[in-house]
């Protein structure tokens, strides 16, 4: 893996390119951004010229925690100063948080692929590599904590396998160390609903397709119970249920965001992921939710069981299923202040 | 409801043709078959006529207990001597069985729409009410019992509130009083998928993806881990998992037997129903299974409550989830076992 440099001086939207304009002035505290372009040897496809864009914010002395989300998450965890838009985790992320930009360093990353360019199947050990390459690039040795969600989470378990030294401890909230069969065969699915509209160059609707059967195995029957109970309609002779507008609209937000490539690569790099979890030997706290559809809890268990150090377990119980860590944020905050208290720390 | 006539001259295959054949010289006992004719008022479409294949077997003088399955099911529901293929009941309905020809007329039919000839809504009132002029036509006053899994469950509780004289007693396995909200958002993505693919002419490849995602309603989490837990493979540069040999296999041997129009229509009804179950005055026994991911638990008892009349539950735990009824056929035959026996019955 050679790093090819690390300015920020390609930029794969005009957002990026403004703020990488900013680069050559910015302090060395507050929020940063920048893409870096290195080789890197896909285990899957071999070696590839990648670029992956980051985000930096917090005080330039601070200890740095990196955070990771889902698959449709980025390098913008939370708006700032110079980045004011709403970011995947802007519950989360802030003054007032656990993670308060003011205390840590807050680091993130667009996930390889996120782009759309790499037309080849991604590893979380790529993920992975490439996180350390960012390190690499900004001059951090270590984190104090990698606090993954999802797939975050996957990228989280082989970083701490890989990179072991640059890692103080590991937070993995709703993911395992290899896909459930039963939600690799969903994701299987959500694939074929896109490359069924491929057939015909209608990707758009295979890909919010594909969204709304994912929205299922993000949330739960309780949710919908809850909001869709409403007696279904006729509507031009065809039955309409009452989930259909808000499956819609889920579906066409996704697509006005995301190429297709990008998705489908990431979906599949889900299910190939595969650890063993006794190769993580960094302290370890696996968040798992009750009710997600996507990793049972018994997942998280034998996870946990199975660590190559002392690991802990924390159970949730949302109606809020897998997305439970973009809804339960004040619980979430909770744990993660725990999490990121060091021993002698008072309470 | 004007019944047409109840002679069996329109055979929409060739086996009900042969079969109708040989009516006019066909005992009173033992196997026969015919197709009925009649008009319809439909609950969402007005009235037009309509046809409804049925099949009959057992000694002309014994009770009838009405056999009704999922939407994929038909009236043949086991193989007899007439008519040797393997019925959609084959391991429920036979000698050795509760329910067995020898001991009673085994009634059951091709559901309203299964042909594809009806383009329009489909309520299982207009199933129920279908059922009914079946029995007018047949001669049979009432039904000892209605033995309903899945849709069949449906139109068993409507067929109890709609002609409730003409039953003894309803035992209506995983199904409840209207479609559950996550469910029924699952088939409408479902009724998406083939639109997808209708869109391009490609209806058999729509129909073919709905069916799969339906397989992962059908059944659980559980049994996928226990068969396909297998790491994924690269195939062409794309990723494969364990399940999509399963699930290809599944959704071809369905096209082949489908008509695109009836699987929409009667997936469709599924949604559509909607009962009160406080006009259920017969005597019903619910079955439900604990890990049916398309009727929950929940949804079971809260039928059983609200029954116009004191029912029964039994809950069979099965990790064929929404499928236990093909599969766990042991333990539905010993259920049925009890809920035929009459009061007076020695066990």
């Amino acid at each position: 893996m050679g790093l090819v440099h690390a300015t920020a001086s390609h930029c794969p939207s005009p957002l990026a390119a403004a703020a990488d304009l900013r680069l050559p002035d910015a302090p060395a505290s507050g929020p940063r951004r920048g893409v870096l372009e290195l080789g890197l040897s896909l285990r899957h496809a071999g070696p590839r010229p990648v670029r992956i864009a980051w985000e930096l914010d917090g005080p330039a002395d601070a200890p740095v925690v990196f955070v990771a989300g889902g698959i449709s998450a980025h390098r913008h965890a939370a708006a700032n100063a110079l980045f004011p838009e709403a970011g995947w985790a802007n519950d989360l992320v802030g003054a007032g948080r656990t993670l308060d930009p003011a205390r840590w360093r807050i680091l993130g990353v667009d996930y390889l692929g996120a782009d759309g360019r790499i037309d080849a199947p991604i590893d979380t050990a790529d993920q992975a590599d490439a996180v350390a390459a960012v390190l690499d690039a900004l001059g951090i040795d270590a984190l104090r904590a990698f606090v993954g969600y999802s797939y975050g989470a996957l990228v989280g378990l082989q970083f701490a396998i890989r990179h072991p030294r640059r890692l103080d401890r590991l937070v993995a909230v709703s993911g395992a160390h290899r896909a459930h069969p039963y939600a690799a065969a969903w994701r299987a699915l959500q694939r074929k609903a896109v490359a069924l509209g491929q057939l015909q160059c209608a990707d758009v609707q295979g890909l919010s397709l594909a969204r709304q059967f994912a929205m299922l195995s993000y949330r739960t029957p309780e949710e919908f119970e809850e909001r869709f109970d409403a007696p279904p309609e006729v509507v031009n002779g065809r039955v309409r249920v009452a989930a259909e507008d808000y499956l819609d609209a889920a579906g066409a937000r996704f697509v006005a965001r995301t190429p297709v490539n990008a998705w489908l690569r990431l979906s599949e790099s889900i299910d190939l992921h595969r650890i063993d979890p006794a190769q993580v030997t960094v302290p370890t706290l696996v968040v798992a939710v009750e009710g997600d559809r996507l990793v049972p809890l018994s997942d998280s268990v034998a996870l946990v069981e199975a660590l190559g150090t002392p690991g802990q377990l924390r159970v949730l119980r949302s109606a809020y299923g897998h997305d439970a860590f973009l809804k339960e944020t004040d619980r979430i905050d909770g744990i993660l202040a725990a999490a990121l208290r060091n021993p002698g720390d008072s309470a």
